[in-house]
């Protein structure tokens, strides 16, 4: 494939942002011909994601430099260990060092933090799924760093996946008319997706004739209900109050999925800093 | 002012991300005719950042919503607040909800992690200080939440600052040479920081004339030591291995500033969602 | 609502296109200061669609003209009607009225082709729909249009809904796998269609778990057949060779819809001038 | 020559609106592994217009494509002849091909419709041009396409040639004083045309300095009459009604040049499809 | 009209250049809320240009700024002379200074330029005109300051216009070849100028249709020649080595077109700073 | 390193801007396949800047074209001298041609008129600086031009270098208000510098903690008396009314900067011409 345009255009404006009219330390301090070798090194144990986004990073500052993707993504390192190294003009790597690490470690913290949540729920039929509580301009990054880690997509975004929610049902007035006017609204190949809180909600969505529900903030017992109901049925959706205490019991109801708004909104960044070699 | 066009750009790129051809759950559910009233609500104590970006968020999707920010940037919000209201078309309100909360919630947890940073070293005389470890995209509006929760902003990007590091100086060979090729190359309104890990590297970059320096990752002893010798001549920085639980430490040593990556890098979104009002 | 990004931009980029550094004749001829109204009036029977589309380009241009739509997009026009008629400076209109005509005549040529087909099928269960051979850079007008004449849209495009082609097929060895594959591969709210050249790659789909089949040129009988196999479980959609003069044979088989690509990369112009009144 | 960059922005805005962020059928069901071969193939007879486009189309959505072409601009196809071979990467070829199609297919409809035109009036002096009136963010295209079918350009856009058209006069109030302030307006390597619908105008036209003169809507003894009266010092450029059963008339009154609005804005799409080898 | 769109881009990039995440100073030392009056003042006599775009580049910084002109393009001013005011947020004006300046003394240094060869040629009936030797990416801008000055502008571009120029001719072989050429390959609204650099030359040209002819450092009684033999045929433009002090025995020769390259490439700026009132 | 993103994107807009559509007259009159080579010739002594941005240019219009520079930036020209030459198609040297020209003749414009000032003060310990009075949107190349000639950057724009002018000190009431606020506002690596007008105000602004003064305007008694009271403390910049003629006598005043406005707002061009070999 031709280099991904959205990512090179996302790296540019980070690159934009923090180069700018050029990065006044690099080019005083550091002879035009000086040459470098350096190595992105973990600092903690991880699940390495944007790797690729980190060696594209150098490689659009100085086509010059030659990047070695040694742990690729979707791949754990352990503290120490080596995740690219990156050889040639001194220059350009000081210059790139920054925005490079900045993908990797919110992107890798992405990945780490998802691993976590899906080595949780090992065994259960449950998957881990994102939301749409991602980072503005880093969505499709982050989605990709979720599968990195294990997880599993919801829909990217409004416009490829319906999911009516507890505002919809608020301005539409029941489930019953949000899911008939939305059936005879969209094409053919969306399924729809309702937001109930209880299992009546649940039995008026399913009735209504929802493809998926998504449960929010429902008891554990009650979403076992609602997969003994409906699990062979439909798609059973669980969210809110998710966390890596909790993330087991709540696979073990029986729902199929498991969203984690945590996973985009609040992994703490993985630790890699870039080692230079003499 | 002007709208800020940077951070229009920036919101419009994040609603190009989420909503794209069109909210297909929206525009089939809600009648076009259907008006509506919101309020974003805080789930947490919080310090507001980028209630203004929120709200500019629903602007730009419809310029006839009408929104009202109740807790503004920089003000402390307890559980069950609201943060601002917004009135208008009901579809409209749908559309931009997510995004809004994707800027207000990432936003408000940097400033809320800020303030925890600084309320910890109340009463000595340090700052606390971001660094260049931001969000690719954010680094603008990071920077307003950092001074939202009461810290101060390092240098901006790699073109308005020196900042003399461990890699440079491997690349040049010494902290004389280097801080003597970057004061002969930069115009003169730029001061030169430099980065040292011991008491002798911070003799040789105060001889050699540095402005400031950044002592990375120095034990107590050192940074005192430190602060005993130049802190009234240099500006003297603390970073590495900064947590609530020893910011307070350093800061008694008598440096004058502490960079904490983790402000941008690994704050939690705090958490704030959207209510419809009947 | 805002006025609508996406079509602005494109409006601005035909006007770039049309006008790039000046109307000289126009500039030239006409002066600053002389004023004039004009209506575009139709000159042949049409459905209308780009109404506003047009009145857009006129206030891109100028925003001090007044614009009003005689003629919203969906409805009926005879030859010799006022789609919409402008007022303000002669030369904005002047420098307008090649845009706004070239997008109002192609629009309103898809909705009133559109509307001959859907007519052709009064009656029938089947409902017409567009597909992906849309003019380059014009898809969501397009779509708007086929609206406009009372037709239906298919999915937007490659993101938000699944079609395995014969090309998929042939490049993964049959539908079953290709089936198996996609709907282990995307998120949960996506169905999947199956194309399909007769009833046994029919009956493969099926049992493949197919929500939907592309029935591609097949014969009346076969499509007749497969309304009768499949009609109540899953949605048929009849493609290929689709004229007016066969469409409702085709409708009549009990597909539930008629995809026609001539609905927008064939329907001749519909023909609109603009007159200056005196 | 370095690759076209306002094709390639078309070509790319096309690819967004298409591909967007991935398409799902192919990543789903084509391993990244699996390598195909396609051809473009004329499912009627044409004129090729567009294949270096639809070439380019593949090779922006993966350079690593191979792409051959069979029938070059301006060349003649017939049912079953080969335009153009891909080979590569599977998934790039399948996303690529529909976008490749639609631009393949709509300026070989032109150029189709254009040579029919240009065979209409051989072996007499008049020239088939295209109008302005050309799809919205397509008209470097079309115009091309216009040329491959062996037709001539009008000038480009508003800025590369002055037409005083009846709007203008009106706005004026006469010929003679539209064409006077014009000539005193623009550039020294402009010439000048005027609208007229009659002898008498032609005449004052002409009288006025014209340097072309188009004859809108005439009829065939009056364009004879033009012709004879000024054929020899001035441009005459028949428009209106001009359709494949009038051109040849048209032609044969000695006007110089015919234009043709439909060879841009009613073109039926020429059938091509992409058909994978095994 | 709307606000120029190019214009206003040209503006947004000089303040992105000059302004970028903010201007440091004026942040720091000016309150949000202080309010000022400025005016741009005439430091010497001048035409002037740009004040329009002056005005524009405040009320892009701030659309709460008034601005008012009191000299508008194309009128002289006379040291001292107040040519625009400004009152409103003091930081917007502060912000905005510079980048407004800098617009309106080049472009009034252009038009100041041109009123001085245009009153050396009063009474000839020759034109002084500009040429494409203007500041890459201001050429919209300097075609009206020419204007402004009293001059007349050449063609646009490449696109607008036909000039053969010696190396063209010395790329094809002759004269008479190029104008051939380009006669049959350019549409039927443009001229054709040559550039000859003698009267075997010129001859030729006209024997061969040129339109035009730039007389290129040719001699004074060269050019009176020229205008003797072909002046009422053809537009003569003269053109190389043309300065104050030669440029009314040019005009005198009888050429129609005298053309300066010197007017936007060597225009000294106009001197105009921005005063504050108490 | 790779391409300048940002010098690239000026070469387009200037391309787009002189290009557009087409160069009519050398697409009709030079065949495709003609070859050519061509040298750009100082018609003048000159220092060069641009010469690598005149090399893009012609690469970006063909990357076919191979370009040798002979005389490289800040090296000197004489009248005759080949600067660069350049081989291939002659239509894409001949499309090239003028937007190449236009950028080399005004940065070496720039930096020739910068090396006059540089050798007028040699021998003393001033440097040549430049202003923010550049043309707008040129001012990373004329920055370049500006160290081409010998000469040396000020602030690069208004978020790198504090600068409090005379307009600041207005709105805020005095320089030690102002310095104050300043210091406390900005981060730790920016300098401050007050512009004075007099000794007084001199004496102000070194108590208030000025790190540089710019003199505005002073007479050469009070610049040397400046040099005695602080020259060995702070950064000393004469400003306002330097010439050829004075620069020199400011210089032996013993202030450290020089700033001339005119280095970019009112250096002539640089006259440089192509010429095409046989």
């Amino acid at each position: 494939m031709a280099a991904d345009r959205q990512i090179d255009e996302t790296i540019r404006r980070a690159l934009d942002e923090d180069v700018g009219p050029g990065d006044v330390t690099t080019t005083a301090a550091v002879p035009a011909t000086a040459r470098a070798s350096a190595q992105a090194v973990a600092k903690q144990d991880l699940i390495v994601a944007g790797a690729d986004v980190a060696a594209r990073v150098f490689t659009l500052v100085d086509d010059s430099l030659r990047v070695a993707i040694k742990i690729p993504d979707g791949s754990s390192g352990t503290r120490g260990d080596v995740i690219l190294s990156v050889t040639g003009p001194a220059r350009s790597i000081l210059i790139a060092e920054r925005v490079a690490l900045n993908f990797l470690m919110h992107l890798s913290g992405v990945a780490t933090l998802t691993r976590a949540f899906v080595d949780a729920v090992a065994g259960t039929a449950a998957r881990i799924i994102d939301t749409r509580k991602t980072t503005p301009g880093l969505r499709g990054l982050e989605k990709r760093a979720i599968r990195a880690g294990g997880g599993h997509n919801h829909r990217y975004a409004l416009y490829d996946g319906v999911l009516i929610k507890d505002n919809h049902i608020r301005a539409v007035g029941s489930i019953s008319t949000a899911v008939r006017a939305v059936k005879a609204g969209v094409h053919h190949l969306l399924k729809v997706e309702v937001e109930v809180t209880g299992l009546d909600e649940l039995d008026e969505a399913v009735a209504a004739g929802a493809d998926a529900v998504l449960l929010d903030n429902m008891t554990l017992p009650d979403m076992a209900e609602a997969a003994k109901r409906y699990g062979d049925r439909i798609v059973l959706e669980a969210s809110g109050n998710v966390s890596l205490a909790t993330v087991r019991q709540i696979a073990e109801t029986g729902v199929h999925l498991i969203s984690v708004g945590a996973l985009t909104h609040s992994a703490p960044a993985a630790d890699v800093s870039l080692r230079f070699l003499d």
